[in-house]
């Protein structure tokens, strides 16, 4: 085993720093996230971050860099305080990979790369048609994390939009049927396989 | 398309709600966060709320329940302000999972699954010897989440350990060679396969 340090962190040229860092939590998922603005210019970004936070009621977290000039998802979500998840899958890949690239605020994502808008009754922010998993989310709060200014978005699930055949009875939805992507680093993608479900651990009695 | 609606949500049997929300954020990741207490005594719990905080310093978001009796992770944390993150392979899956059932605090998870504890000069939480990629966290923050309680973790990473191949000179870590483990819901974990690098997205010049 290769041990690195604190000082080799540190020491680490920043663009294999962030490579770095952003491979240690492990596979992470990785969605579209539509957004628009008080203009109704619409917004996708791609965002790893996405986060369990609880059940009742449905909490998402999302993490963002700080509000800066071009935080367009941003920004539009303190704006209308609406905002949708939609997961990738390999059919959608290359067009989800492009919406990272820097537009400028009148430039859509969805114009730029051929993905489709697709709106619902009382939502503000668009879904991306083509995804087989959508949620949408209402913003409950924002918290700024003192230690380097990044922005934790607090969000309820909505609405929901799925094919039926991928939503088990006990709640827990297919995501290998419904070829789901992971993410690594910045730039890597991870098809998922060999779903392995395990039964609830109970601590085996003491003797 | 199967929508379903806040009301449908709320409506949802408790545990039927867990694995749903469980579901939503797409495959996560999932590791041991090894931990000790004031009196030496070492703990193991699987979670998946493993977020990318940042990368200068690089920090690392972890989001527990509420430090309410049993939580022995977050009070160990609290304690120590010391704990590891361990990737789970095939290979410890099912003693990862068995870290889940609610042991006494007096029953190392460590002990009951055969899982080694591996220590390092400095660092007071365990690592799991048997996993390939083991982070040490100092903890930097608390930020308890008004909505519901939870709290969010945030710790510095001090310490990485990983077979030297793993890591490109780039600072990419290699998850599909290390088969670092994803999840969804409670119970469910996947390999990952297929991986797919893509060059930095550039947007296309204006016309």
């Amino acid at each position: 085993m290769k041990t690195i340090t604190l000082a080799d962190i540190e020491a680490m040229d920043k663009h294999v720093r962030v490579q770095f860092a952003n491979s240690l939590p492990g596979p992470k998922p990785v969605s579209l996230i539509g957004s628009i603005d008080a203009e109704h210019r619409t917004n996708l970004a791609p965002f790893s971050t996405v986060t369990h936070l609880g059940s009742n009621p449905a909490l998402i977290g999302l993490v963002s860099r700080p509000d800066l000039v071009g935080r367009h998802t941003l920004s539009n979500i303190l704006a209308t305080r609406s905002y949708t998840i939609n997961h990738i899958h390999p059919g959608i890949l290359h067009q989800a990979h492009a919406c990272s690239a820097r537009h400028p605020r009148d430039v859509s994502e969805f114009g730029a790369t051929g993905l489709t808008p697709h709106f619902e009754e009382n939502i503000a922010a668009p879904f991306v048609s083509e995804a087989r998993l959508r949620i949408a989310l209402e913003l409950v709060d924002t918290m700024t994390i003192p230690a380097n200014g990044t922005v934790l978005i607090i969000g309820k699930v909505v609405l929901v939009q799925l094919p039926g055949h991928s939503l088990a009875e006990d709640g827990s939805i297919d995501l290998f049927a419904l070829d789901s992507l992971a993410s690594t680093a910045l730039d890597t993608y991870y098809k998922i396989s060999d779903p392995t479900r395990l039964t609830y651990a109970k601590a085996k009695p003491m003797d």
